[in-house]
């Protein structure tokens, strides 16, 4: 049995993600679907393409990835899918879906051609349910490729800009602010880890304003109110408060900039 | 393996959708559930019957349509089944499934008698739980319909007021505004472009302001900040605003009325 | 095939439920997993252990339950399996199972040991996807509960507090506000209809204020405005305002004093 999962901007309450389903299950009776997240800040590439790159590691081998976050829908902007052997991403060719391939060591990306395994009519608006969905269906039933598509090398490139050491800092930006207000920074753990200890306290700079803060493997270790940071699920730093938002509490949003100072 | 759809406006955040899917898995071990939404307007039935309608075709053959927005819950109206051949309707008899009914040629309607197939304790106020999801879970199993309800005529009729053609102007209004604010209007893309051509400048009238706007097959095809109309996923004509919310910049909500001067 | 539930306070726009499902799905390839809410006020343990003790009569037998509410998370707070025969609860030992287990006549507690079954890298904040989604994965697997953890007493307790009868009062309190706005409390069908008939007038007092409202069937049977007081869906008093939100109207907000004057 296939996992196909679904990336969208679309959100939940209109009934756009369930008209994807629906075609996916008229094709390919007997996949499962797994929403990673509707909740992308709309037209919103980078974030999509983060979202997409932290989850996909947690799904199984031989899963479909369908990811739209698409400003171009309409246009003559190429709808693509690539190969990473032990998954398949299908979605626009905006850079999206790039930054989850990089996982693989070697990828192949193939440009969808003609409507032989889309809906009859693809309207200008909406190709997640017209063309990705019953692509990723198809591909679910096996179908290869090469069949769907042709190889190109001319793909849109798009790489995630992680956070930085420089000099004396470490230069980073917020890439999502999740449902608890925490700052989801581009900081890996490995970068944060070879600088800070757990327990160490550090000077954190956001939004102009300079914070002492300390570097705790989770919540429970901090008092109420106190702005930590952390390593979270993601595998990348975040900037907390404990009970409360630091999105609010720091009047941080999604692009801000964010330094620690070593 | 047959598909359920459910369709209410009990949101996602209460356990209420959740009971609903435990109750059919309790009863049809291997059906797939899908949402359509759980975010119509609380007891709007118009807006429910309109997302309803759109939906229906692009789930398989055999699917089994659930839709509680039940203002009535509790009192005498009745519980329905209609059967259309390709898919079968579940919910309140309040108009809410009649619109999705009529995509189908020939429909009967069936009065849901008795509690052989309900829980055994039916609540004065949840019958998405207690009745509907339970009806819809048997009819997966291939119970007969004759067999839970008797079939009735005088079901409670519902027509969707779509747009028309007035001297020179098309009148019609919002049935639904979506996650990105587009008004998605009851104007069907086949009567709009019996007068219109993509790339043309039309005037729109809302909220007693007059707007000259072009009419485009895409975002992609405007500038930032511009409204323009669009025929949407749903196939219907679409406000939109490129990259803002067009519901906040025109001040519109969802009942009020559009008009298109030709 | 075995149905899994997830109870969260993560919401959905993050792709942390995505996670889980997709660390679940890597193990048991052939589970349902459903939703029953990700809407939990952030680490409220009541309305958690609230909402999980009113779905589990409405799921299968067999099902298991993972429920994350976590505040204690990455401290020495221990992760817990309940077997309660019927079903399988999962999650943190912070109470917020207790009260689902205290369903079924007796239950078996198992605090969570080793590496065997969880994901290979144990985060600090993540145990939803590193420990207790991979180990429900594993029981529905079929993996005995006596291989995964040892039988523990000293689980940490918890009770929910039902409303209570004191002289000519009830008191109760509001352990959730659903979508419409309508207060859920604390007081038990059984206890309200030893008390008060359908149809019947009653002073209710909430937030310092006194009103004299009605109790009903349902919302079907007042007025539009008018405050009531109805069994709701999850068989506890519920005080909703027919198509207003009782919430907005009298300002109540979770864990406010209700008190009904016999």
């Amino acid at each position: 049995m296939k996992v196909i999962t679904l990336l969208t901007d679309f959100g939940l309450k209109d009934p756009y993600v369930a008209q994807m389903k629906g075609v996916i299950l008229s094709i390919a009776k007997d996949v499962k679907i797994i929403d990673i997240s509707h909740e992308v800040h709309p037209q919103n590439i980078e974030q999509g393409a983060f979202l997409l790159y932290t989850s996909i590691p947690y799904f199984p081998k031989g899963s479909i990835h369908v990811a739209v976050v698409d400003p171009g829908v309409g246009t003559s902007r190429r709808g693509i899918i690539i190969d990473c052997k032990d998954y398949t991403l299908v979605g626009p060719d905006n850079g999206l879906l790039v930054p989850a391939a990089r996982r693989c060591e070697n990828f192949k990306v193939y440009e969808i051609v003609g409507k032989k395994y889309t809906l009859d009519k693809i309207t200008y608006t909406f190709h997640g349910r017209d063309v990705f969905a019953p692509i990723a269906a198809y591909i679910a039933n096996g179908i290869s490729l090469a069949d769907i598509g042709r190889e190109i090398e001319d793909y849109v490139d798009f790489n995630l800009e992680f956070g930085k050491v420089c000099e004396d800092k470490i230069n980073g930006k917020i890439f999502h602010i999740d449902r608890f207000g925490n700052l989801i920074t581009n900081i890996e753990e490995g970068l944060i880890k070879r600088y800070i200890e757990y327990g160490e306290r550090i000077d954190l700079i956001i939004k102009g304003r300079k914070y002492r803060v300390k570097f705790l493997k989770s919540y429970g270790y901090s008092k109420e109110g106190e702005i930590l940071l952390t390593i979270g699920g993601i595998g990348f730093l975040e900037i907390s408060v404990n009970k409360g938002s630091a999105s609010r509490e720091l009047g941080a949003s999604i692009g801000d900039r964010v330094t620690l100072v070593l």
